[in-house]
């Protein structure tokens, strides 16, 4: 049974026993060293029967000698001594402990049999694991990570659940640590358990999964179908083909079960599949970063219209529409062109670069001009490189104050070449720009669906 | 038919009219102060009928003035004069000719009509023309750029071939102006013509399509069949749905034509189609920086597993195989490792956290050891993160090293969060990084594809 009691104790607690904590620090994977550095915003009582203490704060040897109550356990010793450790927690009387341990399900037979020992004494005890071959949990609004490795935490209202410490160590465009639980080989808390918790959790607006296998899969699609009815759950899964399928045996000891079957129960649940890990993170930012469009009629705005081939492409493949922008909308641009040019969707400012207004002044135009036509839901914005024409980026302004009268439009660009900059002014304006035209049509695609999909759950409900 | 001497004008001008130069300066869209500025290695004659002289330049009423031969004319003046510049240029003997102007076939009656007295004119007056619609022509190895906004040149082994100024603005991993056509229209010269200068041009090692639609398509494809069995040539194409079809009419006026048709087309002649202009860019920088890899064979070496699951997944789906390491390869590996862990391929380094080489020194020598392994055709590292183990990518000089000593074995990478430090010094290590896994693969792949393509043609060919 999913409970939610025992995650708050794993991704809220007030105080945790680091068991097995090195006395080495300064190379960055000591985890007291790099707790103390984030600032966690609880209590932290080291473990090591061969410490009195380390960096200053004093150290335990054994759980059972910590005077006071401990919420979490985070075991960091070597294999053999697990299962004794969460006795020893037991005896405690701590309920949470994350199994950062290697070696286990996934490894040899005494990693089999260390393995039924841990879980037993877990069960016997009423303590619930999370891992082992885990991270174990992250929270950013505590300071809070007890990976052995530092990552950076961002108070972002993004939470991760992974067989991998992967989503720790985050990617390109996106840090996935608002809050996290890598959960590893899974051996007791699964996907559905912390679904749950999150699905609930206030400070938190998106979920993403990494997943290789789901034991117990009909409870969590029945979970994900609630969380999904009021955020949305983006899942990158490992092993989708049978090569795949095998090297996830040897990672994290699941079954990896077959490809369509997972893709059907995801959509019928709600639930994204990401196709890499880089869609992961620009879906993730999408639904985080934009709003829900009223339909799937797209604007596009190029410099050059190769560009707006290419997105008119994007469309007809991922299931968008080309908006039919209206006569005064038209208009309204057209003053800006040569008299020989048919406007229409995409709109081709690259031909106003001989004209009075120049490239810059049109795109400003045409950026408003289609976010106040009602026959526009969303806006692509194709503005290569911030070398060509550089104060065409003039449309940040305009895209600041067109997102705020709009609330309901979502706007994306793809910046072929674009610079630090101007992406952090992107950031700040409320648009997302993404890697290519593709991503972006098929990440506001995906966000047409959820907006369909939360109507239909609406409606239902209702 | 296909004309390489006039294409030596275009690409290699001694001498350039600049019809209708403005003189209007300093905002980056003079051609006159461009070329000045990249430092043209040739002569250029502006042509004005307003001025005597623009930026220092002397400069002449019609190219019927200047006193000297020109190779090439580039007309940027209003659609209107194109025609009469053309006769004026054919008056002058000038035999190359690329039109800037927009509003031809793509446009209004009167833009169909200029477009006849133009060929008109042209064909009258044994003229060549590049255009209209255009950015005309680019050779960095000449500092000439004549399109009316500054790019960066770049002296690199790639030539573009477009129907758009997009690959003049490049993209955010690659500048494509080596050399570059910008077809536009292609009202007269296409690509068959260039395609076939570059087949023979010494200084291009790559070459880069952007197409819409290709009128004689037959002697493109014999000509393409020619190239490709000396360099790769990799194609995006616009108008690939019917959606996008329409949107090309309006561009350039061209046929899209049926994708099906052309993919088989492409796949005959050894062409490679990209997916999207950053796929263009990676398959681009992929032949131009990796040697071809002997046979299929990946060997894969993670700081994550679930990186090893997902190109475990991305080898299956595009077509490489997982490479099966030897027993000595295993045994060398091993010891870097716990006991319980049986190495195979993908190889985990993260296995090694917790061992006395760590996880750094445990990648360099399982860089080493596939490489050396015969059964491995190709290296696939996948290293998450600069702030995750920086001492990791110690493994760079490793890289350096192991290329030169296995110099047709490619190497790519996977930097999840890859830093600017980090990618200047993979750059000239001689190894590839991709923004996904998926993308990685794939373009080992096409390497791959490629290698088999040359070894028949010079199959046949002995």
């Amino acid at each position: 049974m999913p409970d939610v009691s025992v995650m708050k104790l794993f991704l809220e607690p007030r105080s945790i026993a680091l068991v097995g904590v090195s006395r080495k620090t300064g190379d960055g994977t000591n985890v007291l060293e790099n707790l103390l550095q984030y600032g966690y915003l609880g209590k932290l009582y080291p473990v090591n029967p061969n410490a009195s203490e380390i960096l200053g704060v004093k150290t335990y040897a054994s759980v059972r000698d910590i005077p006071d109550k401990v919420d979490l356990a985070v075991v960091y010793t070597a294999r053999a001594l697990v299962p004794q450790m969460v006795r020893q927690c037991a005896e405690k009387g701590i309920k949470a402990v994350a199994v950062i341990a290697q070696g286990f399900a996934d490894a040899d037979e005494e990693g089999k049999i260390l393995h039924r020992q841990m879980l037993q004494a877990a069960r016997e005890g009423g303590v619930r694991i999370v891992g082992p071959n885990s991270f174990g949990v992250a929270n950013a609004f505590l300071n809070l990570n007890t990976a052995f490795v530092r990552f950076e935490l961002e108070k972002i209202p993004i939470a991760a659940i992974a067989q991998t410490g992967m989503l720790f160590a985050g990617g390109a465009r996106l840090r996935f640590l608002g809050k996290a639980v890598d959960l590893g080989n899974a051996c007791d808390i699964g996907f559905e358990e912390v679904l749950e918790y999150f699905g609930t959790d206030p400070d938190i607006k998106v979920i993403a999964l990494y997943l290789e296998g789901i034991l117990g899969g009909r409870k969590f699609l029945e979970i994900a179908r609630q969380v999904t009815a009021v955020k949305p759950v983006i899942a990158l899964k490992g092993g989708r083909t049978p090569l795949g399928a095998k090297t996830v045996l040897s990672h994290t000891g699941s079954l990896a079960g077959r490809d369509e079957v997972y893709a059907a129960a995801f959509r019928q649940s709600g639930i994204f599949l990401a196709e890499s890990f880089p869609e992961l993170e620009d879906l993730v930012t999408t639904f985080w970063r934009l709003p829900l469009p009223k339909g799937r009629r797209l604007g596009i705005i190029t410099v050059a219209m190769a560009g707006g081939v290419i997105a008119t492409d994007a469309c007809a493949r991922y299931g968008l529409q080309l908006a039919s922008i209206s006569p005064e909308t038209k208009h309204r641009i057209a003053q800006y062109f040569p008299s020989w040019l048919s406007i229409g969707n995409p709109v081709d400012t690259g031909m106003s670069a001989f004209t009075a207004a120049g490239v810059s002044g049109v795109f400003r135009e045409a950026v408003v001009a289609l976010l106040e036509d009602p026959g526009v839901d969303a806006l692509l914005l194709l503005t290569p490189t911030s070398y060509f024409h550089p104060e065409i980026y003039n449309f940040l302004p305009v895209v600041s104050e067109a997102s705020r009268l709009h609330p309901d439009k979502p706007i994306v660009s793809w910046l072929n070449v674009p610079d630090e900059r101007v992406m952090a002014e992107v950031k700040q304006k409320g648009m997302v720009n993404y890697s290519s035209i593709e991503v972006a049509v098929k990440s506001l695609r995906c966000l047409a669906d959820y907006a369909e999909f939360r109507q239909e759950v609406e409606g239902v409900a209702s």
